[in-house]
């Protein structure tokens, strides 16, 4: 039987449908039939901007229409000058890659602007030979690059309010971006330097202000860490930790030291500032976890979502981003009902290990009210849980790793809120 | 025997490595040895940048060192305001992704400020319904995000001199670019409209004031034609079609009509005067070639190149570009010796179908003269052709889909300089 816009099968229950819907044809679902009088028209009409040649060479910015899209939140902490967080507009994007300029940022005492003829990599500690880097030295070894995400760990953390605050996807869950990052294998150059046997942890040193430093163990370090120096094909920006940062695929953002001065390898974890005070994981029984270094399998729907309200009832568009620290996203299932009913998403053709994943399908909303929600599955078999499993263990305070579904109602205004379930 | 500075492998002569050679260890090419009083004074004396906190959040821009690093060439022809190209600077780039504001621009009469409320995609002509979309009902489609290179047919065409001219890699070959490229498949639209039997063809229009047109087969929209809204995850840039542009991978830029106005179908090619007095291949009888669409299989060394020069004998990292609008690159081979041998470069983790693949190798460089040239093969045995070769049938003023291989010289001082062979 021929699918009408009336007669479709779904996949799951309140409006969800199959996600080949898209690739069927003459549903009529947006496209506008033209009469005879505005086709006999067409061509005549000219806008405004074909009448006269247009704005000159060189023009590399967006559009002065798209203004809106920019980072979300930027400004500092009271008395400080740099030290805060802005957000990705992740309700405004599509794709995989986050332009270099729309990168999320979280800096603890402002952007060095650092001269990279000056700076200086230097690994030292437990070496047979400390060496130093310049930027030039630093060109002549292998080179990779791969496309993946950084999230902070504290991205979602204001998903633990007792009540849902409502604010936008980027606003809650923005702290995700994802590049092409490209780098020397921080491999090669530790076996250079030679690591002794007692060597088992790097800490990492930035040369901000604050000094940041993260300790790593040195499996990971040996396993696919980079001397990051380039995003999206360009030299890293400032505000990612020009001239170089340490990346460390899947893992949170904050060990991912910007800036980078010094690797220092050790026998143990440094305990420093920012692995005791902050980023670790307060428990349930009191207990802090340290060094919980991979981020969880995550998802979220980031159209629609808050802001981005429905203009009526009729077929739309749900997509969201997908991503998952172990790996590739190996499917991301949809739920219109508050999670009753299941449906699996549509996702783009790059599906990379520890990148961003876009996932997309087909909704028909009838106008009463709905509850929209995303969950990722990642191919070592990691679900995504519900914000009363992600509980489970931990204390009510802890923010850091907030890896929950998102559930965003629908109201018979097709107006968009957070809720919990 | 284990390797050496001066013990080492080589994969072809005059220096060339083996591609995997960076992955050994204990070569000590690029890091300087720590002195004990270096070593006792580490993290005493700080950067002047350490002393003080750093620049507000919110810079999201390249940093100030870097500001060499910008389009091409930019400025219009002579009379025009808006006419002319500008270039990718790819010998300053690495991986694979071109970040949109470094992304060649070509236009014919300017770039328009389109207002995304007022445009309107019109798909007429040989169909059973006459269709307008605007920006919003577009966005209910499925939409499909792939990266892929973009290349102006035009590119290289500086090649045919017959003089080399001594320009930079980018003012050679810049008017190419790698960008995620995202939007609705043309298909899902036409399939709305409903092609009548004698649609063939289409011909597609922007809204520039030279109303570019071009004329596409309607296989090819049919198989990969995407409307293209979307660019490295943000709404197209101004410079590259806002709000919509045709984008058909692995075809001339010129083909890819930007600010999308019209899709008309038609039962033959329109012979407009894009594909008629430009754009087209004129053989050596006399007979001009039209629609000669896909891009060759292609690539350029971007580093060392002219005004790269090498810094003295030593060890450096050879590394380029390779592309194809016939699918994947299957292998990039380098020669250190004017194609006397070759030796297989190692390819990035991304090796993806019609997008740039980026390559690389190790090079040992003696001081004296040598002649380094990549060739690239892709995945369906099309083999990069010399210069000699690609003359073969044309004319000697044709300079359009120019495909043959670069070279550059190297002298005793290192200075790079555009030779043919």
């Amino acid at each position: 039987m021929k699918e009408t816009p009336d007669n479709i099968n779904f996949a799951a229950n309140n409006g969800l449908l199959d996600r080949r819907f898209f690739l069927k044809a003459g549903l009529g679902v947006g496209g506008g039939l033209m009469s005879a009088s505005a086709l006999s028209s067409e061509g005549k009409d000219r806008f405004p901007w074909m009448k006269q040649p247009g704005m000159p060479m060189g023009q590399s910015g967006p559009s002065r229409f798209e203004e809106h899209i920019k980072r979300e939140g930027v400004g500092s902490q009271p008395g400080t000058t740099g030290s805060g967080a802005s957000r990705t507009p992740i309700e405004y994007l599509d794709g995989i890659i986050t332009p270099s300029r729309l990168h999320f940022e979280r800096h603890h005492s402002g952007i060095p602007d650092i001269d990279p003829a000056q700076h200086r990599l230097v690994i030292h500690g437990l070496v047979e030979r400390p060496l130093s880097f310049s930027m030039e030295s630093l060109a002549r070894y292998e080179h990779v690059s791969n496309i993946q995400f950084l999230e902070c760990s504290g991205n979602s953390g204001a998903m633990i309010s007792p009540k849902p605050l409502q604010r936008k996807a980027s606003n809650l869950h923005g702290l995700v971006s994802c590049s092409e990052w490209g780098g020397v294998p921080l491999k090669i150059l530790l076996d250079e330097a030679g690591i002794k046997p007692e060597g088992k942890w790097i800490v990492a040193s930035g040369s901000d202000a604050a000094m940041m430093s993260r300790s790593v163990p040195i499996e990971k370090i040996m396993d696919d860490a980079i001397i990051a120096t380039h995003q999206n094909g360009e030299p890293l920006r400032p505000s990612n930790g020009y001239p170089m940062r340490l990346f460390l695929p899947g893992w949170e953002g904050n060990a991912c030291v910007k800036w980078l001065r010094t690797i220092k390898v050790t026998s143990g974890p440094s305990m420093t500032k920012d692995e005791t005070s902050k980023y670790s994981d307060l428990r349930d029984d009191g207990i802090a976890e340290l060094f919980t270094f991979p981020m969880g399998v995550k998802s979220v729907i980031t159209s629609p979502s808050l802001s981005l309200n429905l203009t009526g009832p009729g077929i739309y568009q749900i997509k969201g981003i997908a991503w998952s620290g172990s790996g590739k996203i190996k499917s991301v299932e949809l739920s219109a009902d508050g999670g009753k009913t299941w449906a699996e998403a549509l996702l783009d053709e790059h599906v990379l290990p520890k990148a961003l994943t876009r996932f997309r399908s087909a909704w028909k909303w009838d106008g009463t009210p709905a509850t929209i929600m995303s969950r990722a599955i990642d191919e070592k078999g990691n679900i995504q849980p519900t914000r009363e499993q992600w509980f489970v263990g931990r204390a009510k305070n802890t923010f850091y790793h907030f890896n929950a579904i998102q559930t965003w109602g629908v109201n018979t205004a097709g107006e968009i809120n957070n809720v919990y379930l």
